[in-house]
C-alpha cells in the first residue's frame, strides 16, 4: 500500500471534475472506495457501470460514514446547503475539500455552515476543464500537469493541508498556496472577467436585427474569441454571483481600458492604439511561447 | 488554356495574404506572370525565391505596365497612396481589386485617387488568415472554401466584377455581394470588436500590478479568448481607424450590454444572468455546429 492512501473518499457531484478526481485516484492507486453522491440515482448508476466511482449514495448522511476524504464537486451555489446537511454527520477524522472556482464564498458558507468544525475544511481549485461535460467526459489525466490553487485555513491543520496537496499531487497536478482574495482577483481578470465578455458579445450579435447575416460571416477570430460563450450558463451564472466584489473591480478596470480605446479610435489616434495593441501583442506572445514551453515539459 | 485567364497579375504587398493569391491562381492555371510590388527588394527576391512571383517590381508605374489585374494587399492604411502613385499608369483594360478588411474607406481613397478610371476598381474582402504573417506562410489553398465579400460600386461593368469574381472562384473561394455599408457593419461586430476586446482584456492583465501572477494560473479559456490579442498591432490599428463609424457603434452597443451584466451582478440577479449567458450559449453552440458542418462539406 502507498504511504498516501484514502480508504474511502466521498465525491459530491460526479461530473467531469468529480469523476475525472475519482479515476485519478485510482489510477494512482491512493484510494479504497470511491463513494459518489449525487442528485439522481440515474447519474449515479451510470458512474458506476463506467467504473468512476464504487458505490452510490443518494444521502449525504449515509456517505460521510467512516469517510476519510470529502471533495465538494457540485455547482458553487449548492456548496452551503450541502456542508449544511453534512454537518451533524461530519466526523472528527474526515477532511472536507472542494474544487470550486470561486473561494472567498465557499470559505464563508464553510465558516457558516460547519461552525468548529471549519478546521476540517481545506480549500482548493483545481485550473482543468474540457469543453464537455457530465460524467462521460471524466478523464484520469485531467489534472496531469495542471495547477491546483489551495487557500487553507488559519484553522486548518498542517496535517490536513498535506493530506489535500498529496491528494492533487498524486492525480499529477502542481499545487500552489494562495489567500482566497488574492485567489479571487487572479481568477476574477484571467477567467470570470473573460467569460463574461464572450457572453457578452455573442449576446450583442445575437440581439442584432441583422445577427443571422453576421454569424454567417464570423470567422476564425471570432470561434477561438467565443469558445467560452459554450459554457454552462447555470455555472456561470453562480460563479458571477459568488466572485461579485473582485469581478465588479475587474469590470470597473476593463470599462476604462475599452473606454480609452474608443476615445483614440474615435480621435483617429493611430500611434496611441498602436501603443497599447503592441503592449498586449508583445504581452500575449510572450505568455503563449511561455505556456508552450511549460506543457511541452510536462509531457510524458 | 483555360476560359478564366489573366495574362499579367500584379500584386501589391506579397506577404501572406497576396502571396497565398498568386500561389492558388498559379495552382488553378488562370495566370500567366505575377509580377508582385514591395517596398524592399529583399523581401521580393525571397518570394521569387519561393516561387510565389514571377518577377518583382519596387515601382508600380514599372508594374502596371500591360497588367490585366492589379490586387492590393498592402495594409488599408497604404491604399490611398497606392491608387495615387498608380493612377497615371492606369491603363484601359486593367482590373484593380483588393483584399482589404475595411471597405467605405477603401472605396473614398478610389474615388479620390482614381477619379474616373474608379470604374475600374472593383472592391473585396477576402475572409482568410493564418497565425503566421508574410510571405513564408503563404498556402495555395489558403482561400479553399473561404468567404470572400465582394462590393462593387454602380460605376464597375458587370464584366470587370465578374472577372474578380471568377479569380476568387479560381482559387476555391465563395463569393457573396454585400453594400461597402453592411460589410463594415458586419465585420466591426464579428471580427474588428473581438479584437479591439481582446486586445483590451490583455493590456489590463499586463498593466496589473499582479499581472505575472494572473498570468501565471491564466488557463484555456484565456489562451482562446486572447488568441487574437496576438495579431499585428499596426494593420489592427489601421483597421479601426479605418473602419472608425462602424467600429464606434459596436463599442457603444457592447458597452451597454456590459453595463447591463455588471448591474444585474451587483445586484446577484442569477436568472437576469441566466437569460442573457444562455442566448449567448445557445446561439454559440448553434453556430460551431452549422460552421462544422459546412467546413465539412468543403473537405477534399
Amino acid at each position: 500500500m502507498n504511504a498516501l492512501h484514502f480508504s474511502r473518499v466521498v465525491i459530491v457531484g460526479v461530473g467531469l471534475i468529480g469523476g475525472s478526481l475519482a479515476l485519478s485516484l485510482k489510477r494512482a492507486g491512493v484510494v479504497g472506495t470511491v463513494v459518489g453522491v449525487g442528485r439522481t440515482a440515474a447519474s449515479l448508476e451510470k458512474a458506476v457501470r463506467l467504473g468512476v466511482i464504487d458505490e452510490a449514495a443518494t444521502s449525504l448522511a449515509d456517505a460521510a460514514r467512516g469517510a476519510s476524504l470529502i471533495v465538494l464537486c457540485a455547482p458553487v451555489a449548492q456548496n452551503f446547503a450541502l456542508l449544511h446537511a453534512l454537518e451533524p454527520h461530519l466526523e472528527p477524522g474526515t477532511i472536507v475539500t472542494d474544487a470550486g472556482s470561486t473561494k472567498s464564498d465557499v470559505i464563508m458558507a464553510a465558516k457558516t455552515a460547519l461552525g468548529d468544525k471549519v478546521a476540517q475544511f481545506v480549500p482548493a481549485h483545481p485550473i482543468a476543464g474540457r469543453e464537455l461535460n457530465g460524467v462521460e467526459a471524466a478523464l484520469n489525466d485531467l489534472y496531469l500537469g495542471k495547477k491546483v490553487v489551495l487557500c487553507p485555513l488559519q484553522e486548518n491543520s498542517r496535517t490536513d493541508v498535506a493530506a489535500v496537496r498529496a491528494m492533487w499531487e498524486s492525480a499529477g497536478a502542481d499545487c500552489h498556496v494562495m489567500s482566497a482574495v488574492q485567489h479571487d482577483a487572479v481568477f476574477a481578470s484571467v477567467s470570470h472577467l473573460p467569460h463574461v465578455l464572450a457572453y457578452a458579445l455573442v449576446a450583442q450579435v445575437a440581439n442584432a436585427e441583422d445577427g443571422p447575416l453576421k454569424l454567417d460571416f464570423a470567422g476564425g477570430g471570432f470561434r477561438d474569441f467565443t469558445r467560452i460563450a459554450a459554457s454552462s450558463p447555470e455555472m456561470w451564472r453562480d460563479i458571477c454571483v459568488a466572485n461579485k466584489d473582485a469581478l465588479l473591480r475587474e469590470i470597473d478596470t476593463y470599462e476604462a481600458v475599452l473606454g480609452y480605446l474608443k476615445t483614440q479610435i474615435k480621435a483617429g489616434d493611430g500611434d496611441a492604439l498602436e501603443r497599447v495593441f503592441k503592449r498586449a501583442s508583445d504581452t500575449r506572445l510572450k505568455w503563449g511561447a511561455a505556456r508552450a514551453n511549460a506543457l511541452h515539459n510536462v509531457e510524458p
